[in-house]
């Protein structure tokens, strides 16, 4: 099973780092210390596929650094480099750049993206309404009015086949490119498990009922700050009811049309997500007989 | 293996109902609508370790009520009775009740804990300061200054056996009860996989590395809402070095040992979790052969 996409980074943590204020006002004072190279959320890429960084003395005077993590005693630090909300978006240059860019680039860019989003949607207090501060180099936000500490939020997504004899479930929401088909999808809810989260997203949204349901891969998915845990259930049925609210179409497609779309032939029932979308990396997984 | 604690839920956690306030209202005038009994965050049971329900007529005018789901047609709904926050902590008198509640109990009120607290901690926008309301039946907040949904949190964590030949690894918390031994656990982290963090967290807490991992089993933990992701590991080496700020000592533990653990033996090496805690589903399932 190829490595899902964003996962595989090249930095350390170095999570112990983020409490020594000391530490980190040295590693900004260091002018060896790196900073991602960003234009709100879009970063800029080599010709290589790689991330263009800059030196840390490049970080605007009114900028907050978050620390992404070491690599070779160099730290290396991201802070977005625009106020505009309307910049914040997933842009079309984007899918671009995430279509070109290596896979180990990805994971590092997915950390940037995903905290400097989250601290841009949290600059208040959820407890107290006051507004609050960037700590722990960026991996914290302190309340000084209540003393509430938030930190970065990620929601456990499920994204799953049910399988069928040689067949799997796949659906079609409105905004996805023609010919998209992929997994179906869901949040996680409170007070209930990965595989309770599976079979009941998979009823709700296509009226299918599952039973055993095995794990596959996760991978984090940075728009905004999903874990997505890729899963394979048992499909104990096979008539079809969407819900119209989230699916356009659902239908179960066979192994060969599954392999047809993932080599990308010419004549295949679909187009399926990109090989960095963990969609991929089940389908592929499913077809290799996880 | 046993279902993980807190799984197994009895409602229908019909999420289609929470958009459509008539149908909401009309379940809270309909007197057959049952109102779990709570005192802040705490449960009552009857003799047989079953929640305890009023009816809805005994809701507060004052109280904002959070639908659970619906159970033959009846609506379970779930609101606290009290506004004193120091009600509101993890008291002797829970853990007892813990004990003595019913596995299939227990996911309906792991629901109603983790939604009420959230709840009691996000009264206000992250994304403006000002004060927000609970909507869809409390499985939202809507801002009405900045337009900005939000919804429940539920942090993904992994909990982890590592394993090296015939022994695993378990730590012990200055804070947990004497004898007490359980497996590392940590937050999934901001843009990393499951196996990435399991390999994290066993490297920060204990020095140990991890090469393969796999999925066996996960649980929500309404303390207050996270998702346990339980995991065995590869350890790639034996030398132990504990991180201090996290654990008070960390060692080996045979399979025999952990097997009298798990049975309660007078002479057992250490006292595991509760049985509703997915380190034992976890430990037993190792012991199993998983």
């Amino acid at each position: 099973m190829p490595q899902p996409g964003f996962s595989g980074g090249w930095l350390d943590r170095a999570d112990a780092l983020r409490q020594q204020p000391e530490r980190v006002a040295a590693m900004l004072a260091d002018p060896a210390s790196r900073l991602l190279r960003l234009t709100a959320l879009e970063p800029e890429l080599d010709g290589a596929g790689r991330l263009v960084w800059d030196g840390i003395a490049t970080l605007a005077a009114d900028a907050q650094p978050l620390l992404l993590g070491i690599r070779d005693g160099i730290a290396h630090f991201a802070a977005a480099r625009t106020d505009d909300p309307a910049a914040f978006g997933r842009s079309p240059t984007l899918t671009a750049l995430l279509g070109e860019m290596r896979h180990e680039e990805a994971a590092v860019y997915a950390v940037a993206r995903s905290l400097i989003d989250w601290h841009r949607r949290h600059g208040f207090c959820a407890n107290c309404g006051q507004a609050n501060d960037m700590a722990r180099a960026g991996w914290m936000r302190a309340c000084s009015a209540c003393g509430a500490e938030h930190y970065p939020r990620t929601d456990p997504v499920v994204i799953m086949l049910a399988e069928r004899g040689d067949r799997v479930l796949l659906g079609r929401q409105p905004s996805w490119p023609p010919g998209r088909w992929s997994a179906l999808a869901g949040f996680v809810e409170v007070g209930e498990t990965i595989e309770e989260a599976v079979r009941r997203e998979t009823m709700e949204e296509a009226g299918i009922s599952v039973g055993a349901v095995r794990y596959i891969a996760s991978q984090p998915w940075p728009f905004p700050s999903s874990l997505m845990i890729a899963c394979i259930g048992k499909a104990l049925d096979e008539a079809i009811t969407i819900d119209a609210n989230e699916l356009e179409q659902a239908r179960w497609f066979t192994r060969d049309e599954v392999s047809a779309a993932l080599a990308g032939a010419d004549d295949a029932a679909f187009i399926p997500a990109p090989p960095y979308a963990i969609a991929h990396t089940l389908m592929t997984a499913w077809i290799a007989g996880a």
